[in-house]
């Protein structure tokens, strides 16, 4: 399959990295790229992650387009490229929320809601922009579509078929479990993590911490440098998932606390013992 | 400088590595293996990062005895070691915790407290064991030790020259505030990966979250793949300032809580702002 005019809007490292590993799968013959940032769209030209700049009138052209933002502007793209959508144009997203992205896309669409395939490419990085984009990003990885009854079935089979070239193994997954399993495996572990470098970063004397931090802190708040843009984004488009997750998670903690408190040596190992064995597990069928 | 004789008990990741690096660097001619399992103690023979298994009497012998082992262990390794120690040995160990570990030799060791010297390496991995011992885990890392006002001057000089020969870069801090410091940045975001792994495992559907759970997961929660009898010991050994930790942390994760269900974009984008600007400066720190 070839997709003859592919439009990116946000060509950064979502965005960038589909357009980049198209190209070089020969999935696509050109692609447009369009956004609010001139500086990352001159970038993503240069890196050749794009052909051409290109306005909304000529986006509404493109046979597919993809939205590759933070969830928080995806009313305010679709509302400018309703009116220029050719008829059997494409429509998809990679944000990492689906429920809200799906009832906003029903509102803006309208009668074009049929042409949207809601998606969300499980890859990224705590990088940002084109200048981090890679043919490589989607290799092997997993892209959750959350196709609606009304989704054309035809729409649903290309963007299957564009993610599948590029290199990832696409699932479909109803929107509100999607939602609910990244609040948890993905919303709240960036949440957390922020937390905590927040938290350090406050203190009068957060220097003496940051100085003797090692290789598990460098690990375990990697993704407290993702975007602030984005994170905000995503905590509220998803805001009951995550505040459920959230709550878990203190009460987890607070349990834990009493653990230490009682100094409960058994019930300690118990739950260290059988989170290094889930670890270790769900390692094992990452392999 | 060269030890003629080096006792590693605990002939594990940190023993073990301890043991080769020195012995690459030539910093001492025979190195001793004590510990309580045979199968640990024969890899690290098979390994060459001992030279020989010996019992308790010999182990008194060495010139410097090097504890690596929970901390929960140490006054039942001390108390077998005291009434073989030679005149001049040098006793010293490599617990993530120091005050109670320095309360534990100064009560056993009692006159002999004046050659021990309480050290801890910052470097480890979720690995453990003789198998995983690598003669560089400490090149570039920091050691602290954290000498007493009693603790022989001489004591002090041969563990740092030890573990500078071994690639380490030495600091000396006050126990006391070394367990604050690692509670923060080491022990509490151990005890957080483990309580969001367990509390994942525990739910009923925990697979279907596991399943699509990627690399920000895999990063959070590779420290919820360490040793859990070392970590019991740690949080135990430490409990108050874990505790104090804790609480700071859960206060912080219902701060951002009551940010997300009041829907405050600009506080959420602040506090991502602050995390990610904090994170960028520790990492530049590190390079």
């Amino acid at each position: 399959m070839i997709v003859e005019k592919l439009a990116i809007v946000g060509t950064g490292l979502i965005g960038g990295s589909f357009a980049l590993a198209l190209k070089q799968a020969g999935a696509v013959r050109t692609v447009f790229g369009v956004g609010r940032n001139p500086a990352s769209l001159d970038a993503a030209l240069e890196r050749g992650l794009i052909d051409r700049v290109v306005d909304w009138a000529e986006t509404g052209q493109a046979d597919c387009i993809l939205l590759a933002l933070p969830v928080g502007e995806t009313a305010a793209v679709l509302k400018k490229l309703v009116p220029h959508l050719k008829a059997g144009a494409i429509v998809t997203d990679a944000g990492s929320t689906k429920v809200n992205v799906v009832a906003t896309a029903r509102a803006v669409l309208g009668e074009r809601f049929a042409d949207f395939v809601p998606g969300h490419p499980i890859a990224g990085s705590e990088q940002s922009g084109p200048g981090a984009a890679r043919a490589d990003l989607y290799q092997g990885r997993k892209v959750v579509l959350t196709p609606q009854v009304d989704t054309r079935a035809d729409a649903l089979a290309t963007v299957t078929a564009l993610w599948q070239a590029a290199g990832a193994q696409v699932e479909t997954l109803d929107a509100d479990l999607h939602d609910r399993v990244f609040a948890a495996v993905s919303h709240l572990p960036h949440l957390a993590a922020f937390a905590l470098v927040d938290e350090l970063a406050q203190r009068a004397d957060g220097d003496t911490f940051f100085r003797f931090a090692a290789s598990g802190f460098r690990d375990f708040t990697r993704i407290a440098g993702s975007s602030p843009e984005m994170w905000r984004d995503i905590a509220l488009a998803n805001r009951a998932a995550v505040l459920t997750e959230l709550d878990a998670y203190i009460a987890a903690l607070q349990a834990l606390r009493s653990t230490v408190s009682d100094e409960n040596a058994e019930a300690l190992l118990a739950i260290f013992s059988r989170a290094r064995a889930a670890r270790i597990h769900w390692a094992d069928t990452q392999a």
